[in-house]
């Protein structure tokens, strides 16, 4: 068997996922896994229990260097670099920017001196109806974590 | 009257408001705007209304040029750089290195080719209590722009 | 059929219209749309129809992956670096150097808090005759976007 | 007289123009230019003529080094770092990065080898009142520049 | 009362510390806390409940204001720049740069896919007698956080 | 014999590793090193005797090429960036961030002027079990150096 | 026929040259064009008519893609990174930041605002023997541009 | 008598410069220098004999403390970073990047493997009248060192 | 007593040690160490011990603050910048960039694994008479440490 | 024959190094010049004759296209980034950063106003036996330049 970085996986899981014509909704019900949560495990952000891997590769007619990658800790970050230029990208950038004091001054007035985890965390992505234009609700769930004295 | 820009105008919003007592929530209450919202026109990076800054300055008892600086724009961006040290703001930029390429391929895929809106945008942060843990709920609302050809 | 990336397509769309010795402006014709959104979609920083694309393709004879890529979403950002060393590129990077401040003073007064859109968004670019020299007319064209208050 | 750099002088000019409640237009006609060029050149990045100097201080009530600043060439660029995180300003920027390599392909296409001049350079920026949204409108207007042979 | 923010503060109690020849174990025991956790939030990184904060500003001698400051939550990242220059503090970040996939690679092995907290964390720092030189021993001990699929 | 660099040879040996389903340390007694060390020598970043590196090689069925490179010098540093993006490497950038002027502090306390050596160094990580939430516990050992008058 | 890039070219041209033992000096007069604009466009930094890259071409028994590549317009920029690291072209990096602001102050002074073009401009370079060592003169010429008012 | 570093000597030098309304061609008659070199020095990158700052300080009545300043070396380095933003500065940064190979290329080829020197330098700027519009001559002399084998 | 830095402490030495017209070797000579290591710690780059600041306070008329300062450890980093812009400074980081390969493969081959230290470490600066030129000799020492396997 | 840049015959000659057996001292010795220099050489950082690029070429039995890159100037620089990560290599990177004003300050005081040159220049490494652990003796020795008034 090849053995593939994760990165040379996401090319293939990009091609055979246009090839297949599956969405990623599609493949959360064949991984059995939050939508955006399969999303990031195959763009090589999560890593994959090698049933899920497998499900995935089956629904992808993925090769087995890639269904192995899928389930292989990988250096983390989907970015050449700090400062995103993708405009769809840089919002997100640009709200950490001009909010960054603000979600930490009300985070802090509301629970303390802590953060919000980024690991135990999951994120929902989702789309609102509205007459003036929908809306994208990106909804960031992360557990508290009190900075302990010692 | 004196004239501060809006840095200098911070600095004295955040020692009155360390003298006043007062929370954000106590103070958006005031002003009459969303809690989030109204931290971040406090911290520099939204312009209030001449009324909604005449309502905070009279809670806070702010000068005269403090008020003044609260309704003008100012160079948006409240972070020296653009990799933030403070670990609380860090895991947002985390989220966004980790996952923007996840961000961007369901946003696409549930909307088509666009972004969603850092402008026409509100913010919610809420306490979800939980056993395990509380958690930080951040809730990113933002209108659709599709691309469009011309 | 092959799967290319963006990156790889733009190699190919620089190569075939050299070799079919096309301009924009006769691509825009076939394509239907405006020479410089067609231009900036052979260059992968817009997404075509699959339309568009075959139309395209079709005039320049590119192969069916290239064709492919060409409706696909890609991580836009044409420049390989923040500040550009290309003379004619650098011109206009040195535009919001120097004009940034005077963008933003100038719009804020003619429309309050807000931006220019760089998504609901058009660009031209013109020849204008001039006996002193020709002059080159860039046009940009976006919609306003207030800054809301939540 | 007191000698005060380009930069304390625009902290002081913003300071009068917001005392005095003028807007740039009211200015641009006192001191007879154009609005954009008259606010770049109040905000440091253009020298005015004595004339135009000793009639926007006489508009603005300015301090004798104040006026005798704005006639002096100071070192240019209004922003605090190549990528600016001013969501007007950034905007700018998103373009020349999106759309540079679109620039010089079409520039080229149209001229020949060579550049637009960002000093024998005019813009415009317009309100463009429109039912689904006013737009803004920035013209940029420069010399083309072609490169020589030698 | 003055407000000063935490930089102002952690440069008076430096002085004051080194007025009042304390050091930083002897401090440990007047707050009742750990020599490191002390020393960390002496130097702006930690924050101190208002009864801690009260029993060093008693044995520094410190303003009011400094007390104040100890027990609010400031911007952490004590360093100027992200490689830092001092050579001690220079060898940590050697031992990232160098060992950073090491203890990613042995981590991950021992506890799956997940981080070490530093937020639920604390350290030690030890002298190791040794005739062949003294050693300096640094423990780090943060809880592991997994991963969680949603 | 082909001769390869460390960077080939360090995917050779992950790619073996995971082939083999040979744990670190596992490895680590077929060295005769200890684990973390063991490691770091196969993640390139710190150099075997030949003894060792044919040890390796045998275990991990390895070509002569790569086992050649585990013996030799190569350019120390594991990370892409100064500040890496993997959430879990990132959390030791932090702590050096964060803790970086208390260790610095502390450890002068201690020893004097010098610095912890990250030569004459040893490195553990070790489980340890808590009810609450096992931790990880890193511990760094390394000579004291003092800074010579001369 | 082959479409290859001018980076490609540039590779191709450079073992070309040596192979064929001629000078810029020698090709300068082949070209019909000063020995430094011509090792300027030989190096990819502007662009030829096509009589003077069948010349070149034809001088450096070069393939036909290679001479179609050397007159079309390519991202001007020969060097990777800001800084350059090469001694020799590290000292006019320096002269530009020692004598930066000298440049600014001498042309404004002597013509008033605006800059030295750097495209309509030539360069010499020239060997001045000296009994105490030869020197290097480089002479850069470029129209003066004012900068206009509007 | 006071001591002023170079930046503050450089503030006081253009302050009583303007006061005075003297030329660097002027200031170069009584200093006995040439105008560029006499500029360099007023601004802080060259150091004056105590001769040639006493006279410039009697012909521009500088303070004490600012004479003594200019007989000082002082950090060199007249710009805020390595890549100008001022559109004049700018241009000679852009001559470095674009014709920086070219520059090593000729030199190379004229002098073989060696610099020119910035230390061992003069420059000299000039006006050319030009009909077509007049030129800035800016002309380098370094003397060239080669690479010595030992 | 007053505190400051050292810093502000180099700030008043430089003009301390300019008004008393001395050398740093009739400083050495006063503080009884090398002209170097003395120059170094003046510059706020090493530690005195009481007795050498006081002496060095003696002679240089140093007010108590600063002589404090001079036997205080400060974050080390002499420069504001990791590239220097000093051509002086600046030929040291060149020699770093071109010979740091070479400095690694022979001290490698002659001592094995391992580093020159900086901590044990010293330098000595010395003139050498040459007719053609005299020359700067700068003798770097320190202390082999060889990486250990653990 | 061939033709391959300095960098692909740096990776040749490594090889081939390797395979010969051969120490940078005995190739000194075939080669006719110094250890140093001739490591420098074969890493690319220095251009050969063709009679010494003949010596090494038939000692270390390289390939033709190897043997003409040695004597060909190429862009030096041996680093990937300005900040090494290679232990070895970085604490020479942190003498300069931590010595570069006490150099400065020095060598300007016993040779006035110049700088050591660099290219006019050799490097011995040396080993000197010390019971207390060996040491590395870096002897720089360069041609001082003084700045010249012009």
């Amino acid at each position: 068997m090849d053995y593939i970085d994760r990165a040379e996986a996401t090319r293939r899981i990009l091609a055979a996922k246009e090839r297949a014509g599956l969405s990623f909704e599609e493949l959360a019900q064949v991984v059995g896994a939050h939508e955006v949560w399969v999303a990031s495990a195959l763009l090589g952000q999560n890593t994959m229990s090698s049933e899920q891997a497998a499900a995935a590769g089956k629904a992808l007619a993925l090769d087995e260097a890639t269904v192995a990658a899928l389930s292989r800790d990988a250096a983390r970050g989907s970015l050449p670099a700090a400062v995103p230029t993708d405009p769809l990208i840089y919002r997100f950038h640009e709200i950490v920017q001009v909010y960054g004091t603000t979600l930490k001054a009300v985070i802090e007035e509301k629970f303390g001196s802590g953060i919000m985890s980024a690991i135990d965390f999951s994120m929902d992505i989702d789309r609102v109806d509205d007459p003036r234009g929908d809306r994208v609700k990106v909804t960031l769930n992360g557990k508290f974590l009190p900075y302990r004295t010692w």
